[in-house]
């Protein structure tokens, strides 16, 4: 199949020209992801994106981003928001998914449809501390994807593997990354 | 200070009630939260949350919640939504936000106000396959809380601390987790 009848909306060429541009210019590919969360009440929070650091420069989103997170009624809260927890399963739903849009174009892969269903298990003992072998966090989550393409399933699958391989937010999660707090 | 005086919103009887229930009932503290994710176009997908499973039977959120990501114009795409990266951002803020709220009215410290500030580094010739040496995720991640509470430095410090330790997305970010991908 010829690349240049596939259109998955991904703009590749720019991607790999800013790959060449960056390789003589390690500095500008560090870069800083900002968010800035306030407490309204109970478990309700609201945290914005706007801004973050990158290419040398400071760059912002085009709008301003807003979430409401709370905790559901079954644990006494008020439901005002998707929990915590889901938020990290949108984040990696999100970046296997770009991944997979963008390496199929670059395979010359025409996509038609590509769903994702996430689930993340979770002993609520570690949270509420009856169990302190019991951990906070996820005990595992399982990703299927159904996907619609030109391609045979060979293919496909190699696509959500090489997706994997390059994503921000799988690497997050099953890599440990160290967190600084502090109390100002 | 009299506990009976503070209110932060957080219903802490339920939750030490719940902790009690589940003791004698440990099926029921198994959840799994869900999430379902369409690509859209380009780096663009919708993520939706509703349903999740947990006190032994099927729950769901009083509304259905929908996020929008996307990459930024400077990676050549729409900016159509918050980055993959940043909703995990967002997951860790509002966990650890929820649970200063939480650990303080439990411990009868009354909040007036509580915001953070993520920072998280990335090099992105990660991402790009320029440097294999270089993750694809976080470098780290950076807070920093401003708290106005009744209480002295020291005690909102463990108001932090606490928070940290019974995290579920602060595990998550610093801990590896499993994930298993399936192509149907």
């Amino acid at each position: 199949m010829a690349q240049t009848t596939v259109n998955n909306g991904v703009n590749v060429g720019a991607l790999l020209a800013a790959r060449e541009a960056l390789k003589s210019a390690p500095q500008a590919a560090k870069f800083t992801w900002r968010a800035s969360c306030k407490w309204q009440n109970g478990t309700h929070s609201q945290t914005k994106i706007k801004g973050f650091h990158g290419l040398g420069e400071e760059q912002k989103h085009k709008t301003e981003f807003s979430f409401d997170a709370d905790h559901p009624e079954i644990f006494a809260s008020e439901d005002l928001g998707a929990t915590p927890v889901e938020y990290v399963l949108v984040g990696l739903a999100s970046c296997l998914t770009a991944g997979v849009a963008a390496v199929a174009q670059n395979r010359g892969i025409q996509l038609r449809s590509v769903e994702a269903k996430l689930e993340g298990s979770m002993d609520i003992q570690g949270i509420l501390g009856i169990d302190s072998d019991v951990r906070n966090g996820f005990g595992g989550i399982k990703i299927s994807y159904k996907i619609d393409a030109d391609a045979k399933r060979e293919d496909i699958e190699a696509l959500v593997a090489q997706s994997q391989k390059r994503s921000a937010v799988y690497d997050i999660v099953t890599n440990p990354t160290n967190i600084t707090v502090v109390v100002n």
